[in-house]
């Protein structure tokens, strides 16, 4: 392909985004896509083409093809998992940085890529209110982006593990133990199998609302020191995946100053963007993360307008992160990196090459403003207390949780007058709420995810795109309150028929 | 930023990518920035604006402040590290995946994701000649892709670990060796910060070309076993970073069967791309590795046309990555992958999240087929025969290990005749060629990457961008050549006033 076909392919792939945008903005097709596992392999040729193909019908079999087995996270009605960040500036930040294909591993590898990701993560980070000690210009703390929330969480690991060895240097890896509680992401868990280290998953109750409390946390670290353990990390969590929880890192601050040696990573990977609104960051603790977290990581991909991946990690020193990850074989050695006087940001993450993402999160914070970014979070955190207010109206349906930011958890709980039963067992409400999932999942017009808490079965309904309108709430509720009356209807029946 | 306003910046941003490609072909400018270190900062405000901006501003100053900050990896004398991926069908993929923003972590979250995956690094192991164990389609082996070699090489080692851990559950951490060589990217070693096991790099000499022979690694293996280590997992390279060393997997194969328990991937993170030409499969051991890998990785996002990044990991039994990897929380839970009739990649991988990068190869795939792959190979190849000749033609510079494929290392090592002295000892060689590399690095126009092969400085020259033309080579060795000539001069003018 040539530079004008490029241009002629070019115009019509950015058309084409726009009339995806308008039948996505009218709903005109569902959210799920209509296909069954293994749609695609009949459709396409068993091997890559001898010759090279016109891109006139590359592009068509992409329209035909691909498109019609997408799960279409930008669609109204998708309130499954968490949002997935999108925006027009964050497309053209992506294809702009895609045209320059600069791996900016090194300063030289691409002085514009290194420093435009230094400034635009101290824009960020002031954005969010985060303290200054995690600037970037701080030249001491920084920011960089990993690949996913899971990664940033595996880097902080592996620092604190380098950091405690390097304080007690005969600790045996058997004896390391990392600290996150039962309803932390699965990202502490793969961290714990990938590292090959033990993980302790803390029990929380629904009763302080599945946050991590001080007490449980001192207990389990001197509990697990007397049997010679090591305790060197806890991953907290501002805004669980399940329920959105948080964890109670007021309380954390004052066990950690018993602890010196265990290091607080704060996964915020969804939640941490509602620091943008002032009236949010208490509840988020705001100031004991800037007070005690050693290293702090948001998705600016999840609820952050911003095309993934766009995962940020700050920390408040940048030797916790290089003195773990800085390996520099002759073939990456450059005269400004020898000097120090600039970051070489592979010393930062897991791998080498890495990709440009600073570019879009530029024209993102630029498109937006700040202003933009709370307006977008309030919308959602209505949008919430709109369904929120919705289910109350409801007698089959109750909140397994109180409603967290944009995200509420529910399931069929019925009051006495509308089941046969007084109340139902726990596990029947269980088999129930799975029935219920059941039906809602068969659908493809709208999208919600299962969630397990504390034995009791739930699901989740996350709000987030930008294009969700309060009637397209309306309409979830009306389908989860018709399920749930057909679930109900479909549960008494053999009862009544026995 | 609405529909129409994206559409008129995307046709702008289609435009300017135009222009780049149209001056870069025609070196209108160099190909290293004329920045200093911290240029940028200067230039941007500190903070986000509190207010969005208009699109038409950002994009100019995208073009003012940002673009004059790139090193231009696709510039015809980017010679440097190895070359960056590029074609405009993988910007054309990579701008179509953004706009649908799918982290096809499960197969519900997005079918196409998920199949495309499967079905197009099914295309791209037969292209490569890799064997049918390999294929997604044998329901056995299979491929997804990893962020970068680093993180391939890393999961390996992950599943390597596991599987020895699950056949020898009592070995300790600190006891499990990984091997690779000295010449290994730096992969190798912070794989084994990162995971906090020991590596053991194997001595290469010069007179094996820095390749690694059986009966080191047998010697070795049998070494740390009796000191009751526990070898379990072999790194081997065909094309190293430095010098494209190529292990020789003929002699280990011999040596694996007797030491069934260490896992072999292979990293062919750069040369890997040359197995598209049958005349180049033999020097790389294709039917070894295709016996004996555990695992093979590489980078289509080098010399494979794609943009960053596009890095496969094929595997010859997927459960050896699942049996490592398989984190499912109830909330990533779905009936199709209850019951498994489809690939979750999550599992697959570090992350969970992850970006969709099947769509770009898909384009570059059916744009180049397998013939444009091939064309764009020995294209490369052809270039550097014509560097090695013009090379061999002066009597100031000698290759420092033979050419591999698109690579040469070459040093000043000037013969009795061009030097004062009849011989320079090593460290005076040493010094020399610094001093030469420092007069190429002062320039803008080039760039090459300095290495040390066991303890000889040297300067690399890769070939692989797709503009680069005979012409730009044939200048390459001309600006060599005049700048060892001034290094000469230099060196030799103390010696003459001394």
């Amino acid at each position: 392909m040539d530079i004008e076909q490029f241009r002629k392919a070019g115009y019509q792939a950015i058309d084409r985004i726009c009339d995806y945008y308008y039948a996505l903005q009218e709903s005109k097709f569902t959210v799920l896509p209509d296909v069954e596992p293994g749609y695609l392999r009949p459709l396409l040729p068993p091997t890559a083409p001898e010759a090279g193909e016109d891109f006139t019908q590359i592009a068509e079999d992409y329209q035909k093809f691909i498109v019609p087995g997408y799960t279409h996270w930008q669609h109204p009605s998708f309130l499954a998992y968490y949002p997935a960040g999108f925006s027009f500036e964050g497309i053209l930040g992506d294809l702009y940085a895609s045209s320059v294909s600069n791996p900016g591993f090194n300063w030289l590898a691409s002085p514009a890529c290194t420093e435009l990701e230094s400034i635009v993560l101290d824009w960020a980070s002031q954005m969010l209110g985060l303290s200054s000690s995690f600037l970037n210009s701080s030249g001491v703390g920084g920011g960089c982006f990993q690949n996913t929330a899971s990664e940033a969480a595996l880097v902080a690991i592996i620092a604190a593990r380098s950091a405690y060895k390097a304080s007690y240097p005969d600790t045996k890896l058997e004896d390391m133990r990392i600290y996150t509680t039962t309803q932390t992401h699965s990202l502490g868990l793969k961290a714990g199998v990938i590292l090959g280290l033990s993980v302790r998953a803390l029990e929380v109750t629904k009763e302080d609302n599945f946050s991590l409390r001080g007490h449980v946390l001192r207990s389990a670290l001197e509990e697990d020191k007397k049997k010679g353990l090591h305790p060197f990390i806890l991953i907290a969590t501002i805004g669980t995946t399940s329920s959105g929880a948080i964890d109670n890192i007021a309380e954390i601050r004052s066990v950690a100053k018993d602890f010196p040696e265990v290091k607080i990573h704060v996964d915020a990977a969804w939640a941490g963007m509602a620091l943008v609104c002032p009236e949010f960051r208490e509840m988020c603790h705001l100031e004991d993360i800037n007070s005690i977290a050693d290293s702090f990581s948001t998705n600016f991909h999840k609820w952050g307008l911003t095309n993934f991946d766009a995962c940020p990690l700050w920390v408040r020193d940048r030797k916790y992160l290089t003195d773990a990850l800085d390996i520099t074989p002759p073939f990456l050695r450059t005269a400004q990196g020898d000097a120090g006087t600039v970051i070489d940001y592979r010393n930062w993450h897991l791998g080498l090459g890495r990709r440009y993402r600073s570019l879009k999160l530029w024209f993102v914070l630029r498109g937006y403003g700040v202003e933009g970014f709370q307006k977008h979070i309030r919308k959602a955190v209505g949008l919430n207390e709109t369904f929120v207010k919705l289910l109350s109206s409801s007698d089959m349906l109750s909140l397994c949780a109180p409603p967290s930011l944009a995200l509420s958890v529910f399931r069929i709980d019925p009051r006495p007058s509308v089941s046969n039963q007084t109340t139902l067992p726990e596990d029947a409400l269980n088999d129930l709420n799975k029935l219920f999932y059941g039906k809602i999942s068969a659908r493809k017009d709208i999208i919600l995810t299962q969630t397990v808490l504390n034995g009791q079965f739930c699901i989740r309904l996350a709000i987030g795109s930008a294009f969700t309108q309060e009637a397209h709430i309306r309409r979830a509720f009306d389908i989860i309150n018709h399920e749930a009356k057909l679930t109900l209807e479909a549960w008494e029946q053999p009862r009544i028929g026995a």
